[in-house]
């Protein structure tokens, strides 16, 4: 069979640099070798089931995902370490969530009072362990019990109500994207001791925390390294953007998005077949790759209009271009297929999970 | 079978409502059932088959859409009167074009000489009747020739190349937003008026044009009833959202992002399962429906925190919210499904195409 381009792909088509990607995926696999943290990368931003099972070969202890779907999904596929590092509420998801555990434990962040009563009802009269985590807040502001005394409270409410108690888990989202430095390095490490101080108040209440859970790609190397945290849930670094780049610099962007030129004002602009459809705007507009010349003046629906700043771009309808992703989480959703792209030739087609 | 509510669907999920959308539906076709302009509503926006039948059986000539994967869809579902309203180019594309051309005649918006000729020699090689109109660009500086000399230019290329020309396309998409009145209607006018200059200019050349399309939702009425324009291409209004709404009075707002509570955090705020991957950003936030005290923060890639402004808002996990969509048209491509609700039952349930 003839060697695939990306000339030959239909467009919009989302395509990922594979040397970069593996770049990321041995630096991130080599920083947590051997420390006492360890990787359990996320799995929500790129949602490839074969990924997931790259990093789990490259030592990762399990998976972090963010809904219950993509945790059925995880186990299914036999990765049965799994965290659903996110709430799940409402009778139906939380019948879900018990049928799952008949298959692996999957572990569950809680952080509401009512929720770990009727897991415990559940478990109870269905006899499966349900294993969960207590969800802190660490300042992002979302999900979450108070660290401390609250956060123990419901410690204790998950053990009395005969759950299986694992530990903590925190996300200082809100940290992620500050630039590296000392300032950031102490923000993390007052996030990271709130959560091991809350570890030892549960356990000076004789309950054992295995788990500690936290981090992300832009605080791994402290919140890997801090004393009582056990596991990371580091997700974007594997196929990095560019609104993440300036406070990860130890990655690869990874991603782009082919379109297609098919509309040319010469010395004004070119649309190409790519608008939010197909590329998210969210956190700020992607850039044409390589071509300074050019600037992506809007996102619409379906085209994105690209100024001309430059005399002497002579692109013609039917010519590709590339677009930079600036932020992969909610491109790489817009997508059922990523295609993986080595020296120029198309190696690899990944399926999307949805 | 048991009826079907909102309350046991899996969040987030899209729910449109029923008699909103068939009030749009009708309101749409009695304005253009007794004019000589007539209405090819535009698929792009909704994506579902059923509703195109919908349209057609409403007096609709025919659908507008957006893609050549769209245009393939809706011929091979029975309908065979669809305008491209967007160019296409590349070799493969443009090949795709032609086959599809063997079972329709479907008419495609040219912009670009180069196309026209490539075009030209597909025609003749296939022995395909190819049906183009000229894309013209009415200030939205994004596809499209100059009207006037411009366009007629690349009208008569395409006559000599053998193509079918059948006429004119222009999408006025800077004017659709503005509020309605006599400036906007000042505008959208000129707008019409060079379209029809252009089509007498062709005409005059001895060239026939039976087809001149544009106007949107937010200029139906004068678009719709400018003397020789023959089509609208309006498709928003059957949907509707919050931002289009101020500029579309005559339409009701349609649809609504189900979501699931998953954190409370008392007084403070609660946090849903819908985030961008769910609602788009684009445009604005979405609002909180019919919940004053709710006010959505932000959206997240997985998930939206809600700020409660009230004291007395007494939700808990497993509660369901709706969030009213604020840009339809993103939206609408985040989900596979539409559920619609009629008087609180969920008595269908539609696939959207991607």
């Amino acid at each position: 069979m003839p060697e695939r381009t990306p000339q030959d792909i239909e467009t919009p088509a989302l395509l990922v640099d594979l040397n970069a990607m593996e770049q990321n995926l041995r630096t991130m696999a080599r920083f947590f070798c051997n420390r006492p943290a360890r990787l359990r990368p996320h799995f929500k931003n790129h949602r490839v089931l074969e990924l997931a099972e790259r990093q789990m070969e490259l030592g990762a202890i399990g998976i972090t995902c963010a809904r219950l779907w993509q945790a059925e999904r995880l186990v299914r596929r036999g990765i049965r370490s799994v965290l659903i590092a996110n709430e799940v509420a409402g009778d139906g998801d939380l019948r879900r969530f018990v049928e799952l555990s008949r298959e692996a434990p999957v572990l569950l962040a809680v952080d509401h009072e009512e929720v770990v009563r009727e897991l415990g009802r559940l478990a109870r009269s269905s006899g499966v362990q349900l294993n969960v985590v207590v969800d802190v807040e660490l300042g992002l502001k979302r999900c979450g019990v108070a660290p401390g005394q609250p956060a123990a409270e419901l410690a204790k409410a998950a053990v009395a109500e005969g759950l299986q108690f694992r530990g903590l888990m925190g996300y200082e989202g809100h940290l992620q994207l500050l630039a590296p430095g000392s300032e950031k390095e102490t923000v993390v490490s007052r996030a990271m001791q709130s959560l091991a101080d809350t570890r030892a108040l549960i356990e000076a209440e004789g309950i054992p925390v295995s788990v500690v859970s936290c981090g992300g790609t832009g605080d791994y190397r402290t919140a890997g390294s801090y004393p009582g945290i056990t596991e990371n849930q580091a997700g974007s670094y594997l196929l990095m953007d560019r609104s993440y780049a300036a406070a990860a610099p130890d990655f690869h962007e990874t991603l782009v998005v082919l379109a297609t030129v098919i509309s040319v004002t010469p010395g004004e602009r070119i649309v190409v077949d790519a608008g939010v459809k197909a590329v998210s705007g969210e956190r700020g507009l992607p850039v044409v790759k390589n071509m300074p010349g050019l600037r992506l003046r809007a996102l619409h629906a379906e085209h994105a209009p690209i100024d001309i700043l430059e005399p002497g771009v002579a692109l013609k309808p039917g010519d590709r271009i590339e677009l930079a992703v600036h932020y992969h989480d909610a491109t790489v959703n817009l997508h059922r297929r990523m295609f993986g792209v080595r020296n120029g030739v198309v190696e690899r087609e990944f399926t999307i999970e949805h």
